[in-house]
């Protein structure tokens, strides 16, 4: 299986993607927050850019709407971008529209894949299963506002990790293979070698240590969320 | 000393560079075949995006020329891109006008700061202390072809080190602590992380091993060429 990291979805060259099998990584918090509501039932998750056409989706379709802007909830919004909201109670049989500052503009930057997974580090097994059999995987980093992120990066690495771990035949690329090697550095301790960077301390700061917390508990969640008919992620 | 490394020239946003001073890299082989010419007398060296641009300006300057095209001396030119062939017979108190793939175009990204250099790992302590006194410095890694490389991250985080070692206060973006991440895993065999890369493996098979080995030796030069009047490095 051809393996590519894309460190942020500008890096994407045209028709790069083209009949691949993509996985968007948002570690913080987007990606997660959708395996954490596709794991607790959420019938359809979509992604939309702007504010005023995630209100305009869900209410044409009677859905809940979920993000952040600058981190914090959006006015009117039913939740905020903290995974530890999408309970079952709240999410179940429910469909939600978020809209968020990075993770949104990934997946708008996967049109042409054959398939679009979300991908965090809550998940990163359940992601790699679903990619068995596929000759070609692009795993596309959010990153924040353009810049690359190293929590992404990590996870990215993390998801290469189980590929290999399931006997999957890896020829990475070189983004790839930097990916696994920070990684393998770093898995002892993701908090720590998180701790100095941007965007980790600027959530800590806000005070979701717990969102962190649990952002970096790895393979916690069976749910792999797809890109299903319509555009809804399941 | 606030260090941003770019993955590669293409996620420099919009007056992220103003002011700052700026480190291309592009280790295999266009920065360390400059710091090579440099340190071997070249009197000035000029990057140019294209083939029959560098011819003229040649020409007009009564400059050498070097560079490649798919890793090969371009007809006519005085040189290919082998740092091994910018001896001091040949480069002393010349000039120099250079084209390649990547490296030119990860320069010419660069015409916003108030200093750029080249970097390599052949001098990546002589950049650094070019650096001393600098607010900012941003790391330019120059990829291949729009793509990530390895071995440009590795030289990156080789040059963070070096800044760290002379005592700097160094405040790295995620994608330097990334960088330094990588580099400190690989120092002890560069090479042998290298050895499964794409650009690596390519001039491998194309017979540059001798060029790849020398591009991999550290502070080996004492050169730390910058870009002066008129736009000639020296």
């Amino acid at each position: 299986m051809n393996v590519r990291v894309y460190a942020t979805p500008d890096l994407i060259l045209p028709g790069d993607l083209t009949g691949t099998a993509a996985v968007v990584i948002d570690v913080l918090r987007m990606t997660t927050v959708a395996a954490t509501a596709v794991q607790h039932g959420c019938a359809g998750l979509y992604a939309v850019d702007g504010v005023e056409a995630a209100r305009r989706l869900a209410k044409e379709t009677g859905a809940l709407t979920g993000g952040e802007r600058n981190a914090l909830r959006i006015e009117g919004f039913d939740f905020d971008n903290s995974p530890l909201a999408y309970t079952e109670a709240r999410v179940g049989g429910r469909r939600l529209v978020m809209t968020t500052s990075n993770g949104t503009r990934a997946i708008a930057a996967c049109e042409s894949p054959r398939r679009v997974l979300l991908g965090a580090f809550v998940n990163a097994m359940a992601v790699a299963e679903a990619l068995r059999g596929e000759t070609s995987a692009a795993i596309v980093c959010a990153g924040t506002l353009g810049h690359f992120t190293l929590e992404d990066a990590l996870a990215a690495g993390a998801l290469v990790y189980r590929l290999r771990a399931l006997g999957l035949p890896v020829v990475p690329d070189d983004m790839a293979i930097a990916a696994e090697m920070l990684y393998d550095a770093a898995r002892a301790d993701l908090s720590g070698a998180l701790s100095s960077t941007a965007h980790y301390r600027r959530l800590a700061r806000m005070g979701f240590a717990e969102d962190i917390a649990y952002c970096l508990s790895e393979d916690v969640l069976s749910a792999a969320p797809e890109r299903k008919g319509g555009g809804w992620f399941a």
